[in-house]
């Protein structure tokens, strides 16, 4: 009998991320950016705003021309024109006048301050009446204030969303450098897998990890090119994984659960020119069915067959080595919850364990959802999971621990 | 001067859902469901497991009959042969019989147990010796464990998930009824702006609503079929109107801020036949200038310009409605925090306070971010933001309160 090579998820994802290629990179146009993982850093081409803006609809003036103005004793400038929208304003505010500016618009030269319309009246023609004072850089933006030419907007590894592609574009950026999606090919092997268009014949189910692992590979930005069905046989999976490994960057395999497909695979891999395994089992639970191996530098994981064990699986290994390998920067607000109840761990594996989170005075309450890996439902009603750590032998009641949300 | 239609946001949004037209539903593939909003309950179809499995590879076996069974004294059984994965179990055990079963595999009639293989040797050809004892039902998944015939397994309004499309598929049902992506047009105005691929003359500011705005409807599982830059002008900007209200199911309008334009919106809706506008400035802070109306039941939202309130109206106004419309369930889990200092209000308004996150001592503090409505960089670095009632007239310091994340 051979042993396992049997590693913590730590090592695993190490070891996979130092024997697989650096991901290839693309220039990909800001209307497209949202959910891209950036691959380099971005520096503002300008200051924002590029030019001193009113904040306001009203009049840009010297301050102390309105100091002490009010309803009963307001201050009386000379109105000496409009500026624009989108348009240099070439005006020159000197003491005693006033420039009307709309919000967003260039402050004139000379002025400090914009009183806001309402505060203001124009009494004739070029008369202005001003009600209230103004202090220096009241309802002013100063040249910038909210971004400096030259300062970091976006890091390498940021996975854009609206915001990101909102500062970006307003400094001016129109494209960026981000990891193109991986190709992946998802095979799925099992004599008893059902697709769930077809019948079931008895002694079969449905298969869904197919479909669930095509999912969280476009939730972890990954192209998924082809889902293949192919039956438990060595010459066929072998085909295969080779043809999957010449058209894809990675091949995610989901296992069906008996124990000669498992052999398979890793017979397979090491059977193939610069095939390697590096992990035959994970010292997790559920998920310790898990092979992880490289053929070609390229990343082939056969997932455990069973549903939860393999969205745990993809969750916590597959993406993690996704992440590190995108250099991206974990950002997610983490939840603390005390425990109900105790949880045992499976003692020497990192224990991922559901969990249905109640907020109650004041504070989250984890329960611990029990179940068989084989369920499906639970982890569709789970909030998150915990992660009991090999060295931890449970967690007893009311201890808190953070609780990873789904 | 003729007043706003100034409405708080439950009202606003109620008023809109109530003026427009149900939304569309169409069939979607599983392979195609994720991250789309079922618009009908489903069933399962199916008994899971629909038959009862070993979740083990192993032996199946008269539990009794192993009762005492250790290294010490085993158990004799008479092997009489091994079930296959995805074909049904012919054998029937009696008592002192044993039949392999893998995985997954189904259990033979007779048998309530199955001892792992660890656990046994197979001393001669048709000989076992069985190690351990077993109880009735140890390794084996009852019929319909997880999820039983006709159980509702995914409700009108959720967004799938892979762990929904798991669950759907492992029951049996291979595409769902979704509700359609409404098709949206961004009309951007503003006679400052610049688009990123081009080059600031002064006075002018680059475009960023058109961008972060596409994101979020994206996001809110929309598809933006146009974005048009339309300069500031009465006729162009209702021909827009017209031609988008045509093509599309909904049109978001992200305004310059200049004062003409928030007019021309109002009076271009209202001049168009079957326009309405239903708000005109939310009582809320930031994003105050915002226009709801409907033309032919369609919403024509004007967003604000400033680029943060204009994310924040979009999040908290327009997606509120979708998700309202769609019969979505608000699964998010709340963050609770207390506050570092005291935030201030806008008295008759909703504020809705950028803040960031620390974890320290057991619980999170929320700073809030100072800012200005038009800074865009603060919003980047915010965790998520606080919402102040109208009621209230602010928070004080220590006090807990819940951030809505990004």
């Amino acid at each position: 009998m051979e042993f396992l090579k049997v590693a913590s998820i730590k090592d695993a994802v190490n070891q996979l991320c130092e024997k697989t290629y650096e991901f290839d990179t693309e220039i990909v146009e800001i209307d497209d950016l949202n959910g891209r993982i950036l691959s380099k850093n971005y520096f503002s081409k300008i200051n924002l705003p590029p030019f001193c803006r009113s904040s306001v609809d009203g009049y840009a003036v010297i301050s102390s021309d309105t100091f002490g103005a009010d309803d009963s004793i307001p201050s009386l400038l000379t109105f000496i024109g409009s500026g624009e929208m989108g348009k240099p304003n070439e005006f020159v505010v000197s003491m005693g006048q006033a420039v009307y500016v709309p919000t967003g618009g260039m402050l004139p030269q000379g002025a400090d301050a914009v009183v806001m319309i309402e505060y203001c009246e124009n009494v004739t023609g070029d008369m202005l009446t001003v009600l209230k004072a103004v202090t220096g850089g009241e309802n002013v933006i100063l040249v910038g204030e909210d971004v400096t030419e030259g300062e970091l907007i976006a890091k390498k590894g940021t996975v854009s969303d609206f915001r990101t592609i909102a500062t970006l574009s307003s400094c001016g950026i129109s494209e960026a450098e981000a990891y193109k999606k991986p190709k992946i090919t998802i095979i799925s092997t099992g004599d008893e897998l059902v697709s769930p268009q077809g019948k079931l014949s008895s002694g079969q189910i449905y298969d869904s990890n197919t479909y669930s692992v095509k999912a969280l590979c476009e939730d972890a930005c990954c192209e998924v090119i082809a889902c293949l069905k192919i039956k438990d046989d060595f010459i066929l999976l072998k085909k295969a994984i080779e043809d999957s490994v010449a058209k894809s960057d990675m091949v995610l395999l989901s296992g069906g659960s008996s124990a000669g497909e498992k052999d398979y695979t890793v017979k397979i891999i090491e059977s193939i020119e610069d095939g390697f395994v590096l992990t035959h089992g994970l010292s997790v639970k559920p998920g310790k069915p898990t092979i992880i191996g490289t053929v070609s530098h390229k990343p082939v994981i056969g997932l455990p067959g069973h549903p939860s064990a393999a969205m745990m699986i993809f969750t916590e290994v597959f993406w993690r080595f996704l992440r590190k390998k995108r250099n991206e920067t974990d950002n997610a607000i983490k939840i603390f919850a005390k425990t109900s109840e105790n949880i045992h761990s499976a003692p020497g594996k990192s224990t991922f364990q559901l969990a249905f989170l109640e907020y109650k005075n004041g504070e989250y309450i984890a329960h611990p959802m029990h179940s068989k890996s084989s369920h499906i439902k639970v982890i569709n009603e789970a909030n998150g999971y915990i992660e009991i750590p090999t060295t931890s032998e449970g967690i007893e009641e009311g201890q808190t621990v953070e609780v990873k949300l789904f």
